[in-house]
């Protein structure tokens, strides 16, 4: 294939496959995913990795037989960043998987700062201080790659780096939690939210505190870096708003079935009229959405583009190995000399202000008038009422019953939700869902 | 965040981002596809591509007045592949788009061999002679990406090199023809064939010839695309059995229909015992398959990592916009320096040897003994009978009639229908499809 004469050299940069020696590589991070990541390195040897050194805390417990020999195996994060520049023993990536803003921070700064690039799954961190740190890495020559920070091994940030660059994003949605999306599949069919907490705890898919995962901190977190790369919007995650899934009661998800629908935590956020509204929350989602398919601890991802329309990822969003796929093909990249597409973001404010259906769910000591009371604070708000739903059964002074409405501005349903909230015979407040509309 | 003492220079190759001259982009082709990635390239200018120049025949009938003053429209492909590697009218990079073997592989050879980069859609182009063209791109310092060649504007490609390229991918399946699958979802809604085929003519989904997708020839070209990704081996595209959605008729959507199931053109490859087997037909889908899901035009890809899992991709995959988004992703990842994950390959010989179960649909002049003459054949081969089908109201004399049998090999089964064939009340040869598992 070669040619008599030497061809002018492109100014497209050429690539750099497989040239150069090995890359060290540090492992920071010894738990389910940290195993998978040598495991995979191990018995995949992909070419130019070298896994030269395993970091965790009480290291000695962790010692597997099957680590080759050489590795070096530490306790102390500082002395493997420290190693000289000319060491052979210096590594040329770490990757990070503590986990959490500290100290993984304070680890991924100083390697970053000393030129050696970083392969990282912690959504917290990229979330929170992404820009800073890529600023650093680019700033350093070297390189800060987050694949499995999001929906572990399903390829969303390449996806949306490599193949929806060329697009103009306007919405993403998803599903990013798989505890959520396991209890709440579990509560479709019929099971009580104490019940499957207690049961994702026992094999391992809940903390003992399930605040992060169950109040959406989790989901946000990543939301706020597909917001930086799809809507290229750069966003703090506490500015998104969150709504815990422990709202949802097992009579939510029988109106929803009346209404083809089921009830998931979607993570939410799009472009409307110049501005951008996200949201984390349990919504109603058509059971003809591609977003009702996921089952268990399944992640998913939805994109709209101005261009290409609508496209679906979906898989294993957690668990050791599929996370674990994503740090190696990470590394792959880099010791391939590949890059990622540099997405330029803005700051932006998040609002919550939509144009959408809802659902909204009363708990009330029945007295005549309600239903006009109701109907009027939203006719009031110019708000169209959709369908009205009332299962039997229930005594009438514990009333639960339902209300659709045609889509409508947040901030009208708001005020007259408040209006509503003023009349004596409601219990409680009620639960106002959004529904997605296809 | 520049630091006080300069950090030791990265082995991880540095990105060359955003560095350097707007690149020059010719455009070979300027129908539907072509005009969709002008559009993008016009209205969202991204960095560094500077389109310079509309190829096409007759092109003075192409012309149209959103296209800047300064871009060159040419009806002369070699004139401008053969502009002086100093000239500033010179490409830096081709997009091929006119489609087929000829002439486009002579100019992405041409401009290769020159060292100008060629972004394609052409995935017969690139199934033929794919790895002979990356070796000339490697030799000449240029690159060659095909995002688009496969399931246009969905993330595929990429993810499979960017996402995917630290699993093993152990099998690859989809739906890769938008035609036959808008003509399999019409039929499973009760349309006929022939009905279907002229609507998918009319609103131009369909060739006035349809051979090439109706046979399988089109998705079997990508399939030998995602095998050489995927599966990491090389296959001649006309190795891989394929077989006609024009088998299938509207009884076996419904007896389909009795199994939980519908029908659709699978593309399908797989390493099974160290041997890969490949094929594209109608099979036998459960409706609770995200295989299923696809309606209309729409292409899905589903790989099965040994680590990962099963990985799902969907969206549209044809159509001038979709298509353009995965062209033009190609071209900003060429203007910031990234470069396409080498993944390596082996040549492999492709069978059709699976155990999978199968939908069997007789017809018959019914006789006594037919079922006995049915079942002693399969028993011969040790292949199990699970269900048999026979819906009322059919004559006697031209009775169809359904078996369907437990996973068994596909030589197994053929040497029993062939032993069935020689059955006098047989009408026709059985048609037998594949049934997908889940």
């Amino acid at each position: 294939m070669s040619h008599p004469t030497a061809p002018a050299k492109s100014p497209v940069s050429s690539s750099h496959t497989s040239s150069g020696r090995p890359l060290n590589i540090a492992l920071f991070g010894f738990g389910t995913v940290g195993s998978s990541v040598a495991r995979i390195l191990v018995e995949s040897a992909p070419e130019r990795l070298h896994l030269t050194h395993i970091v965790n805390r009480n290291v000695a417990r962790k010692r597997v037989d099957w680590i080759p020999g050489n590795v070096v195996w530490s306790e102390d994060p500082d002395s493997v960043l420290n190693e000289s520049a000319v060491s052979a023993a210096r590594p040329d990536i770490v990757v990070e998987l503590a986990g959490g803003l500290e100290p993984a921070g304070t680890w991924v700064r100083k390697a970053l700062a000393a030129g050696i690039s970083v392969v990282t799954a912690n959504k917290k961190l990229i979330a929170y201080h992404g820009l800073e740190l890529e600023q650093l890495a680019a700033a350093n020559g070297a390189h800060l790659l987050y694949g499995a920070a999001v929906a572990g091994g399903i390829p969303v940030i390449p996806g949306l780096e490599h193949g929806l660059a060329g697009d103009r994003v306007e919405r993403v949605e998803g599903i990013l939690n798989g505890t959520c999306n396991f209890i709440l599949s579990k509560m479709e069919a019929g099971a009580e939210y104490e019940t499957v907490l207690a049961e994702a705890q026992k094999l391992g898919f809940a903390e003992a505190d399930p605040t992060e995962d169950v109040a959406g901190y989790d989901a946000r977190a990543k939301l706020a870096i597909l917001m930086r790369l799809a809507l290229r919007v750069q966003v703090h995650p506490e500015e998104i708003e969150s709504r815990p899934i422990t709202e949802v009661a097992a009579i939510d998800f029988s109106y929803a079935r009346d209404l083809n629908c089921t009830i998931r935590q979607i993570a939410r956020a799009e472009r409307v009229e110049g501005r951008v509204a996200a949201t984390v929350r349990p919504m109603l989602v058509p059971l003809t959405s591609p977003l009702a398919w996921s089952r268990g601890t399944e992640n998913m991802v939805v994109t709209t583009g101005h261009y290409g329309g609508d496209v679906v990822f979906s898989g294993h969003g957690a668990g050791g190995h599929p996370t674990a796929v994503a740090v190696v093909s990470d590394l792959v990249g880099l010791a391939q000399g590949s890059c990622r597409i540099a997405i330029p973001s803005t700051p932006a404010k998040v609002g919550t202000e939509l144009e959408v259906p809802h659902y909204i769910r009363f708990l009330v000591n029945d007295r005549p008038g309600i239903v006009a009371g109701i109907a009027g604070a939203l006719a009031h708000e110019n708000i169209n009422l959709n369908a009205m739903l009332q299962k039997p059964g229930y005594p009438l002074d514990h009333l639960p019953f339902v209300v659709t409405v045609e889509p409508c501005r947040t901030s009208a349903l708001t005020r007259a939700l408040k209006e509503i909230g003023r009349m004596p015979s409601l219990l409680e407040k009620p639960l106002d869902l959004q529904m997605l509309e296809k």
